[in-house]
């Protein structure tokens, strides 16, 4: 099977989870409400959160299995973020993914109700799926990273800026780190929990998720800018910030740090490939 | 001490929790944000929820220290749920406590960050105190009830209501045990997980939040009909379904039901006299 086949199939083993979980658990409650979550979710996103989480566990020993609620968890947490975030007080966005963004199909009450719905599905979700000290220690990285210190702050920092227009580097770092970083270094960290890794290793998937949360947010910023380049101009990001130059620089010196992290652990075949997938 | 001192001594033994909490943890966000936070959980509330946590708990011979963070993130989830009503796609309420509503004093976006935040912030709370299979029992019924299949749908169902117009009693009875009474029982639950009780008991405590919730939820509607009855002859509740007279029959049913639960148990002192202070 070569790697986009592979990728396709972790993409299918996270959507029918997720899709599996949400009509046994849901399939009693208001119809729209139902509708509305899953519309949420299951909107063909690339799973890159989901999936680390899984790989990283499995890299490092652990279960798929026991991984793959985490997992899930998370991209529900990325679904709900979205759809608040596409919100007419906040990002004001009418599409996502090519489709109606949640409120312009279900509503802005829907909208706001079914990213609390999500937000809170990924808490019951993961409750059911705590057993020991290694998965609560799982939820605990989770929630962290996905509350007032870390994605919350995010968007609250970046709406500051876009009202006021002042932003500087260190400020955007700050914003990505939070916004984007916390939650992808949360599934890294999670798959290695639930693997009940060392200090050591936990230490390199903390540098790994680091190195990996830049490069990723550089390359978006890249494909943002070759996408819409009179928007993207006025918002700030690497590559306005730095040049196409110095920002390409970043990108190669991240990605190449992430990938020597991943070089010295045995069984990280797919996830070196996406990594060639993602940046080469 | 007479019942109302020790009643005053309990909130302000939850609110300092609170507040010492969300400074310690939150101290270092976007200044707004924390104190958004700070401003939208910390308002007056009455604290039933917390209390009932917390005594229950310590009458069933639990640890009131170690059901005090689950206290606290129930009111958590509580002052989300009403930051998220409050919302001009929602409810749109302009005040809350005799209060400026969160979104009218720090901005709409700011108002669904925040009760975002604050949702998060329980589980966050949460997932630092989980230990063991009660406090992650605790957790699970947390969690259900505050999401789709409890809080969110009867909001779901609140809203199609004052859209339709269309409500009967069981529809009513519906709305009010999840909008209401999920979090209510939770609480109840929470704490007599703490305590780490047997089925017999655990029982007991649903049976006891079944009729508490129900008696609370009467009650309420009937002062909501003495604030303000020209709107409150519009929107469904038990008063204005049944008929004054009935809804009375129906408060003291459920009240006596539930303080009879009471009297089986010893160290409920406390829980008797807040009874005898709701609804004699």
């Amino acid at each position: 099977m070569n790697f986009k086949e592979a990728y396709s199939k972790k993409i299918e083993l996270i959507d029918n989870y997720i899709t599996i979980h949400l009509d046994s658990k849901y399939g009693e409650v208001s119809p729209e409400l139902a509708e509305a979550m899953k519309y949420s979710v299951l909107n063909g996103g690339k799973r890159l959160r989901s999936i680390l989480c899984i790989e990283i566990c499995q890299m490092l020993g652990g279960s798929v299995a026991r991984a793959l609620p985490f997992a899930a968890a998370i991209e529900m947490i990325h679904a709900y973020s979205l759809v608040h975030d596409d919100l007419p007080a906040m990002d004001n966005s009418d599409m996502r993914r090519g489709m109606p963004s949640c409120h312009k199909k279900y509503g802005e009450a829907m909208g706001i109700l079914c990213g609390d719905a999500l937000l809170n599905a990924a808490y019951e979700l993961i409750s059911e799926s705590c057993e020991d000290a290694s998965t609560v220690e799982a939820l605990f990285c989770i929630a962290s990273a996905a509350g007032a210190q870390g994605m919350i702050d995010g968007q609250v920092i970046d709406l500051n800026v876009a009202a006021t227009n002042e932003c500087d580097l260190k400020l955007l770092t700050k914003l990505i780190e939070l916004k984007t970083m916390a939650l992808i270094r949360a599934s890294i960290l999670t798959g290695a929990c639930i693997a009940n890794c060392d200090e050591k290793i936990m230490g390199d998937m903390n540098e790994f998720a680091y190195h990996l949360g830049l490069a990723f947010q550089v390359r978006d910023d890249f494909e943002d800018i070759d996408e819409d380049s009179a928007e993207c101009g006025d918002s700030p990001n690497f590559v306005n910030f730095l040049g196409a130059s110095k920002a390409k620089e970043m990108l190669e010196t991240h990605a190449s740090s992430s990938a020597n992290i991943l070089k010295k652990y045995e069984n990280s075949e797919f996830l070196s490939q996406l990594h060639s997938f993602l940046f080469d």
